[in-house]
């Protein structure tokens, strides 16, 4: 190894991630930047996982992507093209990207382009949908596929024209650390980070020759979409964390991901090796007329954000948002960032939280901690109902199961056993 | 007195500020809605105060705004009208208003016109100019007043014609709650505010037919305000504390206020008497090139904020902001909320802060306990240069004076014992 030891080297991952410049440079359709999704392709959240082995919202967030791109005509005929293997499935974090919940992403939808400027790679995600009926959280009826088609048609080009407006995009490091100061913490609650990036872009929007009503649709649904900044938030997090992965050393974890069925992690040290388990069932609050029983299992690349050291791996930002995902009040909070201090590298003096005194947020989720103190990352998520089509049903938090990190660590022993005997 | 005793009294006062429903519904010429403002006539911060004790900053913004009308053509002929007592001087709180810092307010200025739709009274205030060289810190350079003109002709209409298309308003409760989770305190610190009343009213001034570079103009100027929803806090709070003072009893203040020279206070028991005190120099933190040495004594109707329960009084929902006005970090802000928690009636569950585990912010500033504690209401504010034209120069904290307290109490065991005789 170039570096003198496990902890040098876990330094240089946390540089990398303490570095990152990560701009917003624009929106563009996905097969653009990832060309197998010229083909019938989809990407879908968490590790590689087969139709018949994913837990029905993902599958219905498949229904609704073979109806917006029009391979079918009907959920039956998606669902029989689906069953005779007609369409592939990739990881979005195969190819640079991530999705929140199912993270079913075919070649037309809209993808946001991060790029982390202080190492030259870039990172996508799709675009926030809105609350309610969504195809992330499995619902594919009509209002989801026109709505599907509207990002695509208006919203992603017209996002894409302001932001080339703005001189090298927008830098996210900036909204990143302001709403961290506002009780965001780019998982569960976006609100502040949403508006101030909506804030940041309409000047450019309305500099653009668009149709008025096109120029209101666009702005009413950035002012209405509090988790419009989560999808940003997510390529951020990709962003950085892919480069933090090129240092190809060390006991970080790089990527923690759910397809329903398991839990992934990658480690700095074994580049892009899975380390699964089976996901936890998140805990929390459902909406009026739904309760944990009708609740899926974790899902989603989201889980990206707790990786970088925000989510719930930065809690005690965002004490309001404690109560809506079960938790009890500032105090739990706390206590769960004091928790997720023990199974980290290092501090993130960009992200000072004012209320843990000016502390900077958690970096670097060392694997060895997590096996050594049994702490496993807190997440915080979205909670979708069992069945497909039915959408969001709740919030809470979910731990990320042990087994990953201790199958990470019997790696890294084995490989720098190995490097020791060389 | 109606009351039973001087804690019903309150109890009823109390129950004003939390019942009130504060909409803000127009933005008009400060003349159309205060008569008086037809004739040469200004408004100022504080008590009643003469042309020749106010203090540099407000006399520059006097300057600025006889030369925003045109009753002067040089600062030279504006000085002499001053001095020769040709304009006339109103307190904004002899007429349902309240300003910023010199408060110096005139006829074509634009006012916000918030309306306290529980108790049906109306409050208004200026326009927030931004940051820099502005009129309210006693600048009145061209840039100033070409400012003022542009806000007149452009920025106040267009708001106006917005919040036209408000059903009733924009409900400001709605945006104060949510703001105060995110780290504003509404004195020093209005960025999510700001950022959420522009969310809300972009959509409404893009369906009006105005020119594009018109729009793009106020769009451009809302999103880099962010102290913009000052102005509109100031509005909420004068209108919640006017509808309180309506109860005519008890011993609550209902007004907080300083024109440079003198502090002062009104109490619920005794109507529109001031009771008044030397101000104090505010301590904090300089920009660079500037000093205390250069500060200006207290200034300002914004303690309308401290007065409603917020700004400095909640010190805790806002730790960001606890380092820029000079304090200590996250436990600073709370022994201080903590403290003022010492002087007042009750908490404002409507205000809750999740910083202070979910505890609703203060409400009712009792002068008995003032006087008992000898701990006075702690403010936050902004510090002008000392010298016209120069503007701000820093931001800090200061506390009222505590024998505006002694006297009012004087005033209150005067008019109780009076009605105990009769």
């Amino acid at each position: 190894m170039l570096y003198e030891n496990l902890d040098k080297a876990n330094d240089a991952v946390v540089e990398k991630i303490l570095a990152a410049q990560p701009f917003l440079v624009d929106v563009v359709p996905a097969k653009s930047v990832i060309n197998k999704l010229e083909d019938k392709v989809l990407l879908h959240a968490g590790p590689p996982i087969k139709w018949e082995e994913m837990t029905e919202p993902m599958q219905g967030s498949c229904y609704g992507a073979v109806l917006f791109e029009g391979w079918a005509k009907s959920k039956e005929e998606a669902h029989s093209m689906l069953e005779k293997g007609e369409i592939e499935f990739i990881p979005c974090h195969d190819v640079n990207a991530v999705g929140p919940m199912g993270g079913i992403t075919s070649g037309n939808m809209p993808v946001l382009v991060v790029e982390n400027k202080e190492h030259g790679n870039k990172a996508y995600c799709n675009l926030n949908e809105g609350i309610g009926k969504v195809l992330r959280f499995g619902a594919y009826s009509e209002e989801v596929i026109n709505r599907l088609h509207w990002m695509k048609n208006t919203l992603g080009p017209t996002l894409s024209n302001a932001l080339k407006l703005i001189d090298g995009g927008m830098n996210l490091n900036v909204i990143v650390a302001k709403a961290l100061t506002m009780g965001d913490e780019f998982h569960q609650r976006n609100i502040a980070a949403s508006a101030l990036f909506m804030k940041d872009i309409t000047p450019y929007i309305q500099q653009l020759d668009i149709p008025k009503e096109d120029l209101i649709a666009v702005t009413k649904f950035l002012a209405d979409t509090d988790q419009f900044f989560l999808n940003i938030a997510m390529a951020y997090c990709k962003s950085v964390m892919d480069a933090a992965k090129s240092i190809g050393e060390g006991t970080i974890v790089t990527a923690m991901t759910r397809n329903g069925k398991e839990f992934a992690i990658k480690v700095s040290g074994l580049g892009e090796r899975w380390f699964v388990a089976p996901v936890n069932m998140p805990k929390g609050l459902f909406f009026t007329g739904y309760s944990q029983e009708e609740a899926n299992m974790d899902m989603g690349d989201s889980a990206i954000t707790e990786t970088f050291g925000v989510g719930g791996m930065a809690m005690i930002a965002a004490p309001g948002v404690t109560r809506f995902v079960g938790a009890d009040g500032f105090n739990a909070a706390q206590e769960i960032s004091d928790e997720m201090e023990e199974i980290t590298f290092s501090h993130n003096q960009n992200l000072a939280i004012p209320t843990w005194d000016f502390k900077g947020a958690v970096v670097g989720i060392d694997v060895r901690k997590v096996v050594e103190t049994g702490i496993t990352p807190l997440i915080n998520t979205g909670i979708a109902h069992k069945k497909a089509g039915v959408g969001q049903i709740g919030a809470g938090t979910v731990r990320a199961p042990y087994g990953c990190f201790t199958q990470a660590l019997k790696g890294l022993v084995e490989k720098y056993a190995e490097e020791e005997k060389n």
